[in-house]
């Protein structure tokens, strides 16, 4: 009778891999630097588009690219172990983070997990 | 069987006052250039928010601000002749308009409308 998002988040789920308390710490770490960085690149590109501004379509320019960037951050940025394949995947295919050196440490079950959804994305774009 | 805000767009409206030729000139003037310094305060304060970013919630806080504030322009910017004496009136009250400078030449009863309407919402806020 539940939906298929209530589904979805139902815990503990038959599929749903378990991260040990190891992979956790790297998986915060690594999901806490990617952010760190895109809100970074907004944060330098909303001030430089202010520092630009002259007219009022310019000043709602910014307000339409910062209601647009808040809701593709909070989107993307979801940590529910349920989930956190599919966005490692998605910042790995958007270059938003290093495998190699931020991954290090994950099993190698997740590691093809994250690569697998990272070459889907990649192969979904180029279709 | 019409709504309020229905009926109250209904042209032409009994007790709406006429505006001449010369009026309308002097309204439009008055209008954009009251307009036309309320954005430039938005852009100079969105401008001054922007430098001062250092973490994200400085920059969700300036999008908060440009979309209340385009939202709060474009509910009180109505140019529309049956709402014009209420918008002047509320310009009045928040000193974007100089009345002896800018609102000279319409007609006397207009005036009296527009000040009225700037003394209730002084009133009102002062309740």
């Amino acid at each position: 009778m539940s939906s298929p998002s209530a589904t979805q988040n139902t815990y503990p789920y038959q599929n749903e891999p378990i991260w040990s308390r190891s992979e956790k710490i790297i998986a915060r770490k690594a999901f806490d630097a990617a952010l760190g960085r895109e809100l970074h690149e907004v944060i330098q590109e909303a001030k430089k588009m202010a520092s630009q501004i002259q007219q009022s379509s310019d000043l709602w320019d910014l307000e339409y690219y910062l209601t647009e960037r808040r809701k593709e951050i909070d989107r993307k940025y979801d940590y529910r172990y349920s989930q956190l394949t599919q966005v490692f995947g998605r910042l790995l295919y958007e270059k938003r983070l290093r495998e190699e050196e931020e991954l290090r440490g994950l099993r190698e079950d997740k590691l093809k997990s994250i690569g697998s959804f990272a070459k889907f994305l990649a192969e979904d774009t180029a279709a």
